[in-house]
This record gives C-alpha cells, sequence and structure tokens, in this order.
C-alpha cells in the first residue's frame, strides 16, 4: 500500500465514524498537509481516492465535500448471463417501456432521459431559434454525404477528451446513437453471424441485433470493472464470434467504467481472435471527474474499432444527433447511411455545432454531471433506506442510471404491473438481458431533479418489493 | 369521338394557329358556350381536356390560359431495360450526384429539391421557432413509437385526398420516404428475393435494394401511362417476384400518372401472383391539378400496398419528416424504426402538424403547383429551343423533373463531364437503371425559380450535347 492508499484509508474510516460528516467540507489540501504532517501530494492522491470511491465530491472552486459513502450497500456480483448464443425476444416489454412517458400523473422511473431543464440547456433554444432565422435555407435542406462539417469538426474537437485524434472526414454523422450501433452491425455481419455483448445490456442495441437476425453471446460482467476478459476469452475460443459491442464507459446499465489496462488487454484480443468492436460510448462524456477516461478507439492502433455516439444523454434525446467514428468503414458507413434515411435534418446539426463550438457544450456538461453526481447519491441513499435489506445496488461512475439487485424471489416484472396503480414504472432487468436473466433486477435513472415526489415513489417501490418478498416467503 | 373530344380538337388547332395566342385567357366557359352553340358542360369537358394535354392552364377564379403547346415535342419511347434480375452499383455516381449543391458557382440542374424559397413557407419558420420557444420539453425529447400522433392525425386527413380513408394509429413516421422504403423493403424481404420496379426510377430505391442484399427487374415503363402491365406480367411468370416497388403518382424521373384503369389491374394482378408492393407517393400531392388522382392504397382491399411517403418535394427534404402506412406490416414497421433509429426528431414533427393543422399546407402546395406546371412549361420550351433536334421529353403532370431522351450517340455521363468546366451539373439517365440504361438521357429538375442563369445553363447544355452529336457523326 502506498502512502497516499494508506492515508486515503484512514480518511475514509473516520468518515465512516462521522468524524467527517456528511455535507461538511473536508479540509483543503494545504491545511490537511499541515495538520497531518503529510506531503501536498499525498493528499492530493488521497482526495482523488476519496472522490473515486464516492466518499467525497470535488465542487468547482470550493474543495472536497464528505458526501453518503457508497461503501455501506453491496455490489451486485459478476454477471452471470447464459454461455450459448441466444435469440432475443422481449420486444412487447421494450415498447412498453419506450412507451411511458412520465408527466403529471405517471412517473417513469425506468426512462433513459437526461435532464433537459437544466438551465445550462438555454442557449441552445435560442441558437436554433437564430439558425432557423439566419439559416433557413440551408434548415430546409437535408444534410448528406457524412453530414455537416462544422459539426464534425467539433465533434473531432471533442473526442481528443478520450484520447482519439481523428479527422472530421473519418466521422459520420448519424440520427443518434442507434443508427450509428445499427449501421455498424450492418456494416461488420451477416445474417446468422455471433456478436458478443456485456451483460446487462442496453435493450436498444440487443434489438439491433436481433433485428440484424443475428444472434448474441452475453458475457459475465462486473459492476465495477465490466466485461469480465477471461469468460470472453473463453466464448472467443468457443464460438466464431464476429463482433464485440459493449459500452465501456459509464455503462448503461451498471455505470461502471472498463480500468485502462483492461482496454490495453482487450484490443490485444481482438487481434488475436480477429473480430470487431463497436465501442459504445454515449455515456462516455458522462463521466463524473475530469479528464474522461480513455476511449477503446483511442488504443486502436488496428482500425478494428468503431467509435459509436451521440448528444442523446449530454444534451437531449430529441436532437437526434450521433455519430459513428468507422474507421476503415467510412464508404460503407457513407452508403448505408444513405440507403437508410438519405441524410439528416440540418437544424440540430447546425444548432449543435455552435452550442459546442461558443463553449455551451462543455458549461453544461460540467453542471450536468454536477448534478446527476449529487443525484445519484440521494438516490443511492433513498434506495439503501427504502428497498428491502440484502438489495445490492451499483455504483455509477458517470451517466444517470442506478442498477439495482433486489432479493432472488422478486420478480421485477410483477412488481413493475404492482406498481402501476400507483402510476410509477421501473425498468424490469429482463429487458437487459437476451435470455431473460436479471429478473429481481431493475433499473433506476437519477437523471431528473430530485423531488418529494420521486422520494415517495422510491418508498412505494420498496415497499411493494417487500410484499413481494414476503409472499414469495410465506409459499416457502 | 365525342362531341367534347371534337370540340377540344378543335380548339388545340386553333391554338396551335395562334387563333388564341400563348398568354392569353381563353373565353369564359359561359360566353364560349355562347359563342359556339354548344352545351356549358361539353365546353366544360374540353376545357378539361385542353388543360390534360397541356394546351392550357387553369388559374385559380380567374380561368383557362393558353400556354405553350407541349404537342411540338415527342415523347420518349417505352423504356426497354434489361429483362432479368440484375444487380445494382452505380453508387460513386449517386453520390457525387448528391454531393452537388447548387450555389453561386455551381448549378445542379439535376438536383431533386423543392424550391425552398416560396412565400408561402413563411409560415413554417414562425411554427418551427414558436415551438421551440413554447414546447421546448417536447422538442427535446425523441418522439418515439409510430410518431406524434397529432402529426398522425393531420397525414390521415391529407391521405383522404388520395381516396385512403387510414386511421392514424395504422401510419407510422419516418425519417423521410427513404427510410420509409428502406424498412418497408426491410420488412417484407430476405436477402436474395427479387424486387420488380419501375424503369426508369430513383436511385435511392435502387440504392436500399441494393443494399438489402436484393435482386432488381426493370420492367419497360411508358412516359405517360407508366408501368407496363403485359410486361411486368411476362416477368411474373418468368420470376418469383416477391415485391414491386415504383412511383405511380408524378413519378420521378418521368412525371407520369398511372392510370385509374391500369392500377384496379395492377392490384388483381398482385392477388393472382401474391406479391406486395410499395407504392412510392412522394411527389402524389405535387400532381398540378386538383383533385390529385387516387393512390393504389386507396383500392387495396387486399392489405398488399405499403404506401410511402414524405414532405420533402411538398414542403422541405431537410425536414426529414415521411411516413409509411404500412397495413398489415404495422408492428414490424415500429420495432424496425426503432431498431434503425429510435425515434424521430420531434421538432419538425410539431411544426409540420400545425402547419397542415392551420391550413398553411394547402395554401403552399396550391402556389407550389401552379408554379411548377408554369415552370415546366418554360423548361420544355427551352429545352425544345436549345437542345440538338430529335430530342425527346417527357410531359410531367406533376413534380418538377423533365426526363430527356437524347440522340442515341450523346453518352449524358460524358456530357456530364464536359459541363463540368461551366460549372453545370445534370443527372445523368444511367442511375435511373440498375443495368446502365438510359445512357443517352438526363434529368433536368424545373423546381427552381426561372433565371437568365437557368436558361444560360439549358443552352449550354443543348451545345454541349450538339457537340458530342457531331464528334459521333464525324466518327461513323
Ligand atoms: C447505451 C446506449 N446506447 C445507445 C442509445 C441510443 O441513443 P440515441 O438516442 O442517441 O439513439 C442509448 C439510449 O438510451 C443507450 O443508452
Ligand atoms: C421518388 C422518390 N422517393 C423517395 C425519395 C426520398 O425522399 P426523402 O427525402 O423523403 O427521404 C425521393 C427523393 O429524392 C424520391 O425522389
Amino acid at each position: 500500500m502506498t502512502l497516499y492508499e494508506q492515508f486515503a484509508q484512514e480518511l475514509k474510516e473516520q468518515i465512516s465514524q462521522a468524524y467527517y460528516p456528511v455535507g461538511q467540507k473536508l479540509p483543503s489540501i494545504r491545511e490537511m498537509s499541515k495538520a497531518r504532517g503529510v506531503s501536498i501530494s499525498t493528499v492530493q492522491e488521497s482526495y482523488r481516492l476519496l472522490e473515486d470511491a464516492g466518499f467525497v465530491r470535488s465542487k468547482l472552486k470550493s474543495g472536497y465535500y464528505v458526501q453518503q459513502p457508497p461503501s455501506t450497500a453491496q455490489l451486485p456480483e459478476t454477471s452471470q448471463p447464459e454461455q450459448r448464443p441466444v435469440p432475443i425476444d422481449n420486444w412487447q416489454a421494450v415498447l412498453e417501456l419506450m412507451m411511458t412517458e412520465s408527466n403529471s400523473h405517471f412517473l417513469a422511473l425506468g426512462r433513459g432521459s437526461p435532464d433537459t431543464e437544466l438551465s445550462s440547456l438555454k442557449p441552445l433554444q435560442r441558437l436554433l431559434s437564430d439558425n432557423i432565422k439566419y439559416q433557413s435555407k440551408q434548415v430546409f435542406s437535408c444534410s448528406k454525404g457524412n453530414g455537416l462539417f462544422k459539426l464534425r469538426v467539433q465533434i473531432a474537437r471533442l473526442m481528443q477528451n478520450s484520447g482519439c485524434h481523428i479527422h472530421p472526414d473519418n466521422i459520420q454523422i448519424t440520427a443518434g446513437c442507434q443508427e450509428a450501433l445499427s449501421l455498424s452491425l450492418k456494416a461488420l455481419t451477416q445474417p446468422g453471424d455471433i456478436v458478443a455483448i456485456d451483460s446487462p445490456n442496453f435493450y436498444g442495441s440487443m434489438q439491433a441485433i436481433q433485428s440484424n437476425q443475428l444472434k448474441v453471446i452475453e458475457i459475465p460482467t462486473h459492476p465495477e470493472t465490466g466485461i469480465s476478459l477471461p469468460a470472453l476469452e473463453l466464448a472467443l475460443e468457443q464460438w466464431p464470434i464476429k463482433v464485440l459491442q459493449l459500452i465501456p464507459t459509464s455503462n448503461n446499465p451498471l455505470g461502471y467504467v472498463m480500468p485502462e489496462k483492461n482496454k490495453l488487454k482487450l484490443l490485444k484480443m481482438a487481434e488475436k481472435y480477429d473480430f470487431a468492436i463497436i465501442e459504445d460510448d454515449i455515456l462516455g462524456d458522462g463521466y463524473y471527474q475530469t479528464p474522461r477516461p480513455r476511449s477503446l478507439k483511442s488504443y486502436d492502433s488496428q482500425d478494428r474499432v468503431l467509435f459509436c455516439s451521440s448528444f442523446s444523454k449530454t444534451i437531449a434525446p430529441g436532437l437526434r444527433v450521433g455519430w459513428v467514428a468507422p474507421g476503415r468503414y467510412g464508404q460503407m458507413l457513407t452508403h448505408l447511411k444513405f440507403v437508410t434515411s438519405l441524410g439528416a435534418n440540418s437544424l440540430p446539426l447546425l444548432a449543435v455545432a455552435d452550442f459546442i463550438e461558443q463553449g455551451h457544450y462543455e458549461k453544461h456538461l460540467r453542471l450536468a454531471k454536477q448534478q446527476y453526481q449529487a443525484r445519484r447519491d440521494l438516490m443511492l441513499h433513498w434506495v439503501q433506506r427504502y428497498f428491502p435489506s440484502g438489495s445490492k445496488m451499483s455504483f455509477p461512475k458517470g451517466g444517470f442510471f442506478l442498477w439495482v439487485e433486489l432479493p432472488e424471489s422478486i420478480d421485477s416484472l410483477v412488481l413493475n404491473e404492482n406498481l402501476k396503480p400507483f402510476n410509477i414504472g421501473i425498468a424490469a432487468g429482463s429487458l437487459f438481458s437476451a435470455a431473460g436473466k436479471y429478473q429481481n433486477c431493475l433499473r433506476i435513472s437519477y437523471a431528473n431533479k430530485p423531488s418529494e415526489r420521486i422520494e415517495q415513489a422510491i418508498k412505494i417501490v420498496g415497499e411493494q418489493a417487500k410484499i413481494l418478498l414476503q409472499q414469495a416467503l410465506a409459499r416457502a
């Protein structure tokens, strides 16, 4: 254990003992260094460790604040999905989740949209209006080929934050990340091919895999470190896997970030077993700390990674602005984009390009991430308080999704049914599996501004879960 | 010959002899009836015939005006495409056409966009801005499932004009007509299947067919009456054709309208040979006269027709608002829409719904059609004047595309190359064929406001065509 690890451990214990209570500011780095007689850099490093572990949160220009330590909640185990290629068939449940909107009557706790009411999005409204007024000719015409150049320039610039140095001409604009994923799959596969994924996985990707008549094999995945590389290798030895599709940074639904060394190992494996990787980075910029982790694409010396993303989670899903950095598949992607939808609505491309160029994106992202991190802690607090004991939960490092594993006897589809009379919905775990796993899990979004209504809803979810648990015990 | 046909014939001759000069108003129906001693209804019917034949044009609440009679130009013959399934491969040429934009330096005569500078589009700009201001929450969220209900209501209402009575829930919103076509193909076919099309055909549809790994068989098509039903039947007897895809109303590129009785016959044939029909109606509302012709879908008692359309030609392609009325394939289409792009950008859906609901669409369409009809006549005039003698041309009944057949020895791809130094582009005929036919043909758009620049460009195209013709003669 290094000195700073040791010092961080000490501080953790003191926080748990409420020596430093939740909500209070830690002494400044300088003060702490003086008080404890350790070097500035040791304090710095240990504060960073505490932040990584979720014990403190840094506020811009203000310092480190103690927060509800996450350690009292147990993480779920590494997932244990089916170890063979399976078909996917839960479209009806996906459709139902997708069509439930939060409104004054119904609270859709499972939905995946970001908070679009943050003040930092205001400039975007103005930019949309300005472009309608001053660029009407361009707004009325379709953006063809690989899409509006000035947006691709901004995207190329943003991608540098994840360590990618890509020319704007090697970026293809798409209608959201979903189109990026779907076109990438189409470029890489033939019907019948096998695609491996981390599991649990976003239901939209799985439906795209299914509709391309592909088979999917789900790889065991750890809630903190992501896809299990030994398990992946085992699968690669057994099956002719053509593509690996995964969400390595601020994963949906687990919130994990794959460690750098795993990313490097994975690329070596891709070389050895000759498969392509579709990297879904939709929440990559939503990683709470700065700098964000590097992408798989940034290590991709062999041009095997198709990097897919969008502004649906960082700005708003209604824009339908996404992209793919398709490497050697560039020309094919441009063709596939043309045949599937000809081109893009120009207005959001113009406005988003301006939004980034004028610095609003980075400002917005900063505010949004601060909010989401605080909302994560509050949500963890509520879930721990109201859910049945024995519930396990993820500790997301970015994004706004919490994954909860309820005691085994609870079926979250039944739970969801029982919540309907209360006008509450959750995202049942089985949506995130090809083979109907994760029946006792659920995904909750904490994107929205915390409110008493949300706390009450979480309480009701907990109560209903407890009722199901008692019923199961009574039957046993 | 009926009395009114006879009377129309008489009037035609008198127009050709400048008895009624071009631009002048014909006597009113009442005056003409009195003057010639024929019944009101006979005059009415014969005026309508004259209009159909392009000798006169009706102006709202004003009467019938004589125009440049089209009869001096010869129509192309029925097309003679390859009579077997062929692969499609001219993507590079399509890409090139697609990426050429008209600007102050370059005049893209072949491009397919409508005139978006008509004053009747102004309200749409306001509606877009209003929705950003007052519906920001909806604008920022993605329109999922089969799409914004209030837009589907308006579309269902518009479809009544083509004789279709369809419930809004049986309409799927898509990103333009291209997505509608592409998803329909995906719903109906498996790789290797054969699709029949009218020919020449829109290159976008053909590329979609190709990317779905389908084979295409092009059916001979007449420039006034459309796809040849005897030729289609011959093909049906020979090949297991799964789908027929065609543009029966205000066809692109020929401008034809399939006669009603052919539409009925075609549906009988679909029953007999058990195939589905993808009806591309993108220019159906662009038929110059009112009421517009009925759609195939309106006769579809067997639920075999997938009706695809968009507002790309009637409002603006940049909106990317299209739809499909998929009949029994509804659920499948909703699923395919989800997997390919999740949902739609809500803003244009909201604004277009308002635009139609508030009556702006019908006003705009009236103005646009009037303009296009007048621009057709002028374009026909220019082409007849400047192109080599022996050139044949279509006589479009709607839309804004003219199809020109040059003397056989002229290759329009070479012509297009030779036009580049003049900063002029045309759409080469071979783009509209799967098997490289129509080399001596080209498509010209007359959507834009006539100008001296355009007339000069047409003159240059004619001169360059004449040069190619002379070179060919010299070689012979
Ligand atoms: C992991 C992941 N990938 C892709 C998507 C699709 O995003 P988009 O709205 O950009 O198409 C989502 C949306 O929920 C997602 O969570
Ligand atoms: C006949 C035809 N169908 C479909 C399309 C695609 O239209 P959209 O822009 O609505 O995708 C076009 C566009 O040029 C077309 O001419």
